[in-house]
């Protein structure tokens, strides 16, 4: 056993309805040796995404939930400190689930890859990374943008929101409209991201603003929140339009399933399309997303934010900064600086 | 003016709740004598779908609403008796938005066409019409099946469900599952429409038989009845489902919209895509249609029933079958012989 000590936050009790952060456990176990072929990594940022209040639901879905006294399941970037593997050495930062914990050892790939050279490890867990992915695929191969489309993002100053919403605006959006809470989050969305307008769900009626913006309809909305936010953009779609099913943040701490989008039938009265999708699915054209989205970057035309909070000790209220709206851009935590 | 005397069913009041016969009001005009170029039809059939139920209600929709005192619109097929049309002479049958009436003076297309050589006049109501069409686009061009999918149709005892469902199996389908309501329509699905199986949704639940039934999840779900039905089949999708919203009669009578699909979500989880469609829009598309319906009506591919009742007096009482679940197949009202 090395003399580390590896803090490790755990699922203590399955959350029901908000989750709070007492449903997680702090413990501390030593890090193991090394095995032959392994290399442990210190990790440097947890991700944190709405979709892991899903994972923590004791129901199948697109990942098996987390079982209760395992590790909190997170996207992490760390940095690899000792190595016995060919293929990965000191100083190498990587990416991959590696949880709520300040170590972990690792056997290679799956599960675990170097980040491309160069990229900054915070951005790698924002718009270089998942998030950005999300973003860029949810928009382009379900929202099938064309040019002067009139496209709304609810949950847009998130940190996929804002990416989506910027992407429509290079992609040839006549008109790209943000929803969000707070007028705060409104201004930065026109102010800085180029956001056409923002509506701000916490003061304004969502249904007839989303009418006076989009008088001709919505073309594609990509919504991040469901509720009756996707209802008020079902009631404007325009005429063969999309909704691009990212995330449906606004029930995900409920306790039985929120009602469902009734003003669905608008689907079959415009000629509409909803469709889901997961990010996982693209994984094998990440390349040329990363490409783009690197691109656009350097050049200016995606502006990002990062919410950086600090300390392992603040994981789990940094979580629910995700339902309390605190967050602008994407939420991180940072856990330690890179040691090598 | 013709001494001829036009029976017709007038909107007499925008139903609220349920449609009842005394939102009609039954009215007698004169025929009045034909114009230069126009042409009188005598209507022989009335075709009744769900969606008439909805042109009722003072709302913006992919038709306008029918006003108060107008004819009630309904598609149907008459036979021209006198005509000073070039191109319409006494004895054509023809088709249209013709309405609940006896006489109807057209001035020609849009809005009346001539009947294809052959076909029987109650045959253009249902399967060799907008019914058949309905099911064919609904399935073909939004469904998009595959050799082996598992399909489920809801309605699938009335007009557009039980031809959806047999096209379904034309194309490939591994298993067809019909949801009606009724053992009698049940059987008729399994024994001789050739479904594989039918759910009795007054009797069993839908969910769980659905589960059972199709264990693999369902690759298609064609929707004409929404509510319940259509959350018990949402959270029965395989990966990448299509759900075709073709109708949602289970909530057309409401005063309030019913509560929407809660498990759409599912749509994420799967990957699956939700879409509607009106049979309007794939007209420049119905030559081609016809006739892979017409060949597999005279292969005995496909069958088909008509609940036919008959007299004008009975007009708003046979609407109502729809939404008493009565009518087995397409529902029609026979108001003539053709008198040519």
């Amino acid at each position: 056993m090395s003399n580390r000590k590896n803090g490790q936050w755990r699922l203590k009790t399955r959350p029901v309805g908000m989750v709070k952060t007492t449903d997680f456990e702090f413990v501390t176990e030593p890090v193991p040796d090394l095995k032959a072929n392994e290399f442990l990594v210190r990790n440097l940022y947890f991700s944190f995404e709405p979709a892991m209040r899903g994972w923590l639901n004791d129901v199948e879905s697109y990942v098996p939930p987390v079982q209760v006294n395992e590790v909190m399941r997170a996207f992490t970037v760390g940095q690899v400190i000792e190595s016995d593997s060919a293929d990965f050495s000191p100083g190498d930062f990587v990416q991959g689930m590696l949880g709520w914990q300040e170590y972990v050892t690792c056997g290679g790939p799956p599960g675990v890859s170097k980040l491309s050279e160069g990229i900054p490890p915070h951005l790698a867990l924002s718009v270089l990374g998942g998030t950005g992915l999300t973003a860029y695929f949810g928009l382009l191969d379900i929202g099938k943008p064309k040019q002067g489309d009139v496209v709304v993002v609810s949950g847009a100053a998130g940190a996929t929101g804002s990416v989506a919403g910027q992407i429509a605006k290079i992609k040839g959006a006549s008109k790209v409209v943000g929803i969000a809470g707070g007028a705060e989050k409104c201004v930065w969305l026109t102010d800085e991201l180029g956001f056409d307008a923002a509506i701000d769900y916490k003061t304004e009626n969502v249904e007839d603003r989303l009418a006076t913006l989009c008088p001709e309809g919505i073309n594609i909305f990509f919504d991040n929140v469901g509720g009756s936010i996707l209802d008020d953009a079902l009631t404007n779609m325009a005429m063969h339009g999309r909704v691009v099913l990212c995330g449906a943040i606004s029930g995900y701490n409920d306790e039985d399933l929120p009602p469902g989008p009734k003003n669905y039938t608008q689907l079959i009265v415009q000629r509409g399309r909803m469709e889901g999708f997961i990010v996982f699915d693209y994984m094998h054209k990440a390349s040329e997303a990363m490409q783009d989205l690197s691109a656009w970057l350097s050049e200016g035309r995606i502006k990002h934010t990062e919410d950086i909070q600090e300390g392992i000790e603040n994981a789990p209220v940094t979580f629910l900064r995700l339902f309390q709206g605190k967050n602008k851009g994407k939420q991180l935590l940072k856990i330690a600086d890179a040691p090598i």
